[in-house]
């Protein structure tokens, strides 16, 4: 059995760097912070991408495309949103390069710049409001609930492939809405869109719950998120969905006649995911081998090996394999099967346990005498030997085996992982020696919170959904608490 | 019968723009040159990808991510490719904004400048190559067959909603291969793919044929291309695939051991569509009533429009309606009852008239009664009663019969406006008065063709495949010639 470059245990960080390198998911670019996404890092992200796409349409949105550039004043518009985001971001001042005059390339040509500076979007509030200021005249033209695949570029100074990178891709909603009420219900319709997807694609358990004001999106009056542990004890953001209020509507004017013939600001949201639920995945479910693959999101579901020395058990082995082949494509199951002759099937066994595909089927001369099929489950590593009859059904119950367990195991090792702390000390024991959830009263004040950050590098994760109520004191100042909220070290 | 706003005679121009604002496909935006893709619009891009990307897919490529941002060192690399292209670009010189000294909103940090400028992506040739550079050691590492779905930026000076706009999304294929003679295959491959789906799907003739050294690619030894012919006479490219030669290769210093184990260059191909073909298909097939879709590309097929005075009878029609959607649904049409009680069925008619809807079903108290609907059929305008018995059937091939006749009629449109001139004056009044594609005999030099580009306003759209050679005289020099070629102002 090979084993990935770097075990967790060794070291984390760089374990998931090969990872990402030995399944061939994304590399470093030449431009600073921004990564490459290898093909079979991009199958992954496309079918997140259709799974998503298809949840947005089924709750009733429609796609669209906005400008990547977004003119600079815009930004100072909406004075929370300026203040918490548009600082890092790339700036275009110029439209045209001339050949240097000492022939040495091209260089910057100081007669074209721009009249006013354009940013290259780090998310589109404000370019979508000032569109929608145009499309809404009055209550029959809302709901608009549009979503925008796209990419987006927020100067990072550390960057990690998926994790962190300076351009990422990813999909933002913006909607608009007469009431109140209708744009606080899509934001949690949202989120529980995100936390189905997450859960029941990626296979990851989340938290639902509201962010802490400090946490909260720039510009929000609320921020929803879900919460996901990863391996090694921290949490990462898996998605957000923001109420923003009117904030939009009245930086950028856009009003509409109600049903009363009163011109009102409009409520809006946005919710977001990105190119970091790729690190997500692979952090929550692999293991020292290399990657894991929920079956729902992977590129290949199922490989088939054959193990032969002669071209006549080749062949043998080949026919065999045909009808395997087509009965899983009628059952909507990927299969490769790879019978390429310049590779060994020791190799090969390698290089698709590295690359996650959730089951192999192994298939020699003896297999063929005896009718059957070495089957691995590439979750939990167990083989099988498996007859031909009724292997294709087999196969589509592990499929959904697999997907239900890599559930069902993060999961267990969220409950194992989640702790309450009482008391500071414990708290910071717990994250220093135990990481992972932590369950902890907090005074509700923003200081407390900047303190406790500052202390033990934790943050409010979240204030979870139907939080249970309970009477406490603050870990930090031992002021009195009426819950305890979601603490972890985060990505 | 509604009119869209500007009939073809009257200002074609103006006719265009009207059908895109009112089939609300797509409007300028605040950042100059920079459209949004409404949502109609950006559905019909969405049919347009997933088309395509399966063509590409079926023809064994795969789909990956570069970087949005180009080092401008890059584009001096490849001589003719900065020659030819990179000019006109947005530049981004700075990373960081931050807030004014005079609370007057936020400027550019000029602490954060850039060693070297980025360039924002107008086509992908050089960083993709530069990525290559360590994905290719050896001829096991060949073929690559990467297409990439993405933004980018041409700084345009007069800008058209998708014919001409500074962004603008589109594919960009980057094959690497072992020798000439695959990568001029696969140049081809990818060119008959483009004329399949323009045809097929697009219901667009096209020409293919090859650019004349003029109209090259910057930076390709050959460049392959399929010309359409517009309603008002002018040619538009509708997509491009170039042989690239060693050249990127070169200038990137990508090299392979071949099986014979030397080093040699690797061979390249780059091809591409874009939005772009949103506008050929707007000026292909809409009429004076608005925009005209074929079937495979309409984001709604069939609408079914019930006209009704009680609510009983809206109740009746309801009922009678909902299995005749299923049975639609069931033919994978994709079928909407628009039975919003807020807007007139007059309105409707002329709302999906104008948003080029193939089918169109009324059904009002009396068609029930007889047990028919009236169907109409966008492209002619045509009604026809017609009886529920077997409707969705008849509605299916009606549908491939809209496809068909809309392709024969801009192929009868073509071959109308198609003519061959033999002198100058012939040539000039041709373009004047009968604009169309125009064959002519060229004494094959780039000083002949710049010259009748300069006098004329027509460029050579291409030299077709397959063409027949004939000995004739330049129309424009008199010397001799061994094959006519095809002239067209263009788009």
């Amino acid at each position: 059995m090979a084993k990935n470059s770097t075990t967790r245990e060794e070291n984390y960080s760089q374990w998931y760097n090969d990872i990402v390198k030995n399944a061939d998911l994304a590399e470093n670019s030449s431009v600073r912070g921004c990564m490459v996404i290898k093909p079979y890092g991009y199958a992954i992200w496309e079918k997140v991408q259709s799974s998503l796409d298809k949840m947005f349409k089924d709750t009733g949105h429609v796609n669209a495309y906005f400008p990547l550039f977004i003119p600079k004043s815009f930004f100072s518009r909406e004075a929370s949103h300026v203040e918490g985001f548009a600082k890092e971001c790339a700036v275009v001042t110029h439209y045209r390069l001339k050949n240097a005059e000492d022939g040495s390339g091209v260089v910057v040509d100081p007669e074209a710049k721009l009249e006013e500076e354009l940013i290259v979007r780090p998310t589109s509030e404000t370019i979508i409001w000032n569109t929608y200021k145009n499309w809404i005249q009055s209550y029959r033209d809302l709901p608009i609930l549009c979503n925008q695949w796209a990419n987006v570029v927020r100067w990072e100074m550390r960057t990690r492939l998926f994790l962190r990178t300076a351009e990422f891709l990813w999909q933002e909603g913006h909607t608009a809405h007469a009431t109140r009420e209708e744009a606080v219900a899509e934001t949690e319709r949202m989120l529980h869109v995100y936390a189905d997807f997450v859960e029941n694609f990626m296979a990851i358990p989340v938290v639902k719950g509201v962010k802490s004001p400090n946490e909260r999106f720039a510009g929000a009056l609320d921020t929803y998120c879900i919460e996901a542990l990863m391996q090694d004890g921290k949490a990462l953001q898996a998605g957000t969905s923001h109420f923003l209020g009117q904030n939009f509507a009245k930086a950028f004017d856009v009003k509409f006649l109600n049903k009363d013939n009163q011109l009102e600001y409009v409520w809006a949201t946005s919710w977001g995911v990105s190119t970091r639920l790729i690190g997500a995945l692979i952090m929550t479910h692999s293991d020292d081998h290399g990657l894991v693959l929920p079956p729902k999101l992977a590129p290949t579901q199922v490989v088939v090996i054959p193990i032969y020395k002669t071209d006549e058990q080749r062949q043998a082995i080949a026919d065999k394999v045909a009808s395997l082949v087509q009965e899983l494509k009628a059952l909507n199951i990927t299969v490769k099967f790879d019978d390429d002759d310049t590779k060994r099937s020791g190799w090969k066994f390698n290089e698709y346990e590295q690359k996650g595909v959730p089951v192999r089927v192994a298939i020699g001369p003896r297999d063929l005498e005896n009718n059957q099929a070495e089957v691995a489950r590439r979750d939990t590593l167990e083989k099988e030997n498996v007859s031909f009859d009724g292997l294709a059904a087999y196969i589509q119950k592990l499929l959904v085996d697999i997907q239900n367990n890599l559930f069902q195991k993060a999961l267990s090792f969220r409950e194992t992982h989640t702790y309450k702390a009482d008391t500071w000390e414990e708290f910071v024991d717990l994250l220093d020696n135990k990481p992972g959830f932590v369950y902890a009263h907090w005074d509700g004040t923003a200081e407390t919170e900047e303190k406790i950050k500052e202390l033990a590098k934790a943050t409010i994760r979240c204030i979870p959904f139907n939080n249970p109520q309970e009477e406490g004191k603050c870990i930090l100042t031992g002021k009195p608490s009426t819950q305890r909220v979601l603490f972890a070290r985060a990505y």
